[in-house]
């Protein structure tokens, strides 16, 4: 299969790769004129093109075929966890992306430890991307402001997003029906304080839990994603 | 909670905690004599357990309360994958025991790449430890022997597991119905040859995909483990 490029304008007829992308078909993978690449926007469109020029720092490429398709609106699957420590953040990133997550949401929490810092954040474009090429996903992974619970219950209320918060206790299974679009949220190690469990609760976010085990954070992002997925 | 330690004879009324578990409570968590913790052997025992003597590097405990039980034997789950390179390996293996799978097969195939030497599978161990203890899980997650894919089919035959596996193409999602055992097969990097999946098909394996995404290796470990488990 030709191999993938991110390439943010798909409207001229003649892309242009550069930056990482470039590099990335230049000096690693050391395509020559005339190979086949892939091309995507991460916004719907995918575009069969051929390599026409290989300039010092740029991929001129000549599309042959494109396909565009809306993304859609319905099923959609957002995942708001505390960003966990270290390189946890990246593989749970990259994870998420390839299972066909739409959103992650930094949530700041009560007991959340870890400062989701913009410039640890602005990282993780690169990281989506970058999973984008491997898995052949359409359509990029957005990742969100950081927001609290709060802010992010009152978004669901209004844009009509199913709440599930992952808490033991009086929870559930994850199951999937419907056709409704979901909010996972995911609590810190320590997990959510009781005021927090009933905030959502008063949201009328339903309970949910993994059998039997207390799973770290970015497993349980991966976990319920994999589970809620449709 | 308690904090929660590994101890493989938990038959004594005062078990002794060495090694690692040891290190684990009298350096890192710096308990003091006179404190709960809990015990679990990894094979159904959980003892809930009073600290009574603190020695160089050892922890001698008295047990309080126990509880015993046995494994299930129906609605096992095997992941049998190809170990994915570097520290994707750690970090699946540290997945599918958070997750509750009971054992990880290292499969060998035509295109695997990566050799899975007695001595990285051997610090898997440690890795299901740890796990362990971070999640609570009553029942270690077996790190079976390297197998290829025709002695995983043969075996499975003979004891009646199920086998999925995880194909692009004329693939089905997973779904997850019944109660019999089941293993999932996962390829390599480049995916298994024709002569492979022919194979897999003569021994009634049923090919199963996720939608849109070419995952790899220990997400689709991850991903069809947190699907397919009851």
């Amino acid at each position: 299969m030709a191999d993938r490029f991110f390439c943010d304008d798909l409207t001229s007829e003649k892309p242009c790769l550069s930056g990482t992308e470039a590099h990335h078909a230049i000096h690693v993978l050391r395509l020559k004129c005339g190979q086949s690449i892939r091309l995507f926007d991460g916004v719907g469109t995918v575009a069969e093109a051929v390599i026409e020029d290989i300039q010092r720092d740029c991929v001129i490429a000549k599309v042959t075929a494109t396909s565009f398709i809306q993304k859609p609106t319905q099923n959609c699957l957002t995942i708001a966890a505390v960003p966990p420590k270290g390189d946890r953040l990246k593989w749970m990133v990259e994870k998420l992306t390839e299972l066909g997550v739409d959103t992650y949401v930094p949530l700041q929490t009560e007991r959340a430890v870890v400062d989701p810092r913009k410039s640890r954040l602005s990282k993780l474009a690169a990281t989506v991307t970058a999973a984008m090429k491997q898995c052949g996903r359409r359509w990029r992974m957005e990742i969100g402001e950081p927001q609290t619970l709060l802010s992010l219950l009152k978004q669901c209320r209004d844009s009509e997003n199913t709440v599930l918060i992952a808490h033991p206790g009086d929870a559930h299974e994850p199951t999937n029906v419907g056709s409704d679009n979901r909010t996972v949220v995911i609590g810190p190690e320590g997990g959510f304080t009781d005021s927090e469990v009933q905030l959502a609760t008063d949201y009328n976010a339903r309970q949910i839990a993994w059998p039997d085990s207390i799973l770290r954070i970015e497993t349980a992002a991966i976990a319920f994603a994999a589970r809620l997925r449709r």
